[in-house]
């Protein structure tokens, strides 16, 4: 079994040449906000959910974008809305948002 | 079918305090040496391998710690060659590093 039932990669990159990427279009501030939401519904932790920062994850164009696994889900987002559902159909629920699916 | 076949999550984290740490232990030098082999083996890309580094995945006491997904498998590792055992035996053949596996 997994260690993480779900284990949640947020791509936080920032670039220096000011180009489009995931960290400044959102992807530090949902990161940030899913981590908290996550916290408070006390889903975090061994063998329930984990929201991780990485690095660029090599999807820019389709960007900001996250990923479940270990089911290998990529998604994008806009807001904390879009965040909310994907922790409640996804995290809580185990159904896919196809309308954020990418 | 996953984005990659095997997505690989070192824990790069520094923490302020200079607590025992994944990134400081060896957990960037042996991403950036893993990140430079996938692609000098040509192994990097869509449908192939991707290195990623990661915020901290709380599983400090055993790092520095690195996690390959969508298996969802987790090792611990000291030094180049234990990076290319799970290179060469994980990556390009399937095989789990019995003796790297937390």
């Amino acid at each position: 079994m997994s260690y993480y039932k779900h284990h949640v990669f947020f791509c936080t990159n920032q670039r220096d040449d000011g180009a489009r990427c995931c960290g400044a279009s959102g992807g530090q501030a949902m990161r940030d906000y899913a981590k908290k939401k996550i916290k408070a519904l006390d889903l975090n932790g061994e063998g329930k959910c984990r929201i991780n920062s990485a690095g660029c994850m090599d999807r820019c164009s389709e960007g900001p974008v996250l990923v479940v696994y270990p089911e290998g889900t990529w998604y994008t987002f806009v807001d904390e809305q879009d965040i909310d559902e994907i922790i409640e159909r996804h995290l809580q629920h185990g159904q896919i948002v196809e309308r954020l699916k990418i």
